[in-house]
């Protein structure tokens, strides 16, 4: 698999990508109909560097790495990460996970967060705890599931220095 | 004290309060070097509502509040609170919070959370559980204090249902 920096011209692959997810809503907190051209100017950021995954040819997934807060904050990251429908299963979130740790560190950056882990997203928690991560906050009932109801969200931290 | 919505006619005064916290950069996680143009887009961005909490006729303090996440997470509030340096040790923030509290229940949020409180801000974080606030996170080392280093900051939570 091949992990490198998206360009405009990965747009239409990558609102491929976006949108079920997006739609589904069930593991972002992303407005359900959010627009092509808001969803790709927030996946796509100025304050955020964003890759794609290559496999066989065909962009199999997406993520972005940015400062998870400014000033004081600046030194821990925060990464998002998008895999295709047709890609499930195949390793695409742990290569794009292990890419972007590197890159982070590579970067700067002392530790990765991430905010918002839904926890009925149970292969998702599952997946980044094997990479290392821990739950360090939950959050009650602050998720609306389309499904499931209220359920809570973890945030999730790795350090990235010895 | 008299709590109003923040209007235009506020910047001067709001930046006034909003200067001193951010060229410290003890407390919050902004850049210290914030021009005073992005500082205020930032606190009346169109994303939030922006109160200012006026005594003896002067503008003693200012909060926003806003949904903490879009999607299935817009029904958690997040708000952010300063007060003058003048105006220190008056209950000013804890008059702001419980406004917020209030406002934030008639707009229909079912819970308050705070991202990063700063855990050296000792006086913030009682004052925040004094008004309900639960630390429900730690995140280890992420905000590095301008004296006294890499310091921990706190994920803080209050439910606004019965």
């Amino acid at each position: 698999m091949l992990i490198r920096p998206a360009t405009p011209a990965d747009a239409d692959v990558i609102w491929q990508i976006l949108e079920p997810v997006i739609r589904a809503g069930e593991t972002y907190a992303l407005d359900r109909d959010m627009s092509r051209d808001d969803a790709l100017a927030y996946w796509l950021g100025r304050d955020r560097e964003t890759f794609v995954a290559i496999d066989a040819d065909a962009v199999v997934g997406t993520y972005y790495l940015r400062a998870n807060q400014a000033g004081g904050g600046r030194h821990i990251a925060n990464c998002g990460y998008m895999v295709s429908p047709h890609a499930t299963g195949r390793g695409v979130a742990r290569a794009m996970c292990e890419h972007s740790l590197a890159h982070a560190k590579s970067r700067g950056f002392r530790g990765m967060q991430f905010n918002f882990v839904v926890s009925s997203n149970t292969r998702a928690v599952a997946a980044w705890e094997a990479m290392g991560f821990a739950v360090v906050g939950r959050l009650p009932a602050a998720f609306l599931h389309p499904t499931l109801g209220f359920v809570d969200a973890l945030v999730m931290f790795r350090s990235l220095v010895d």
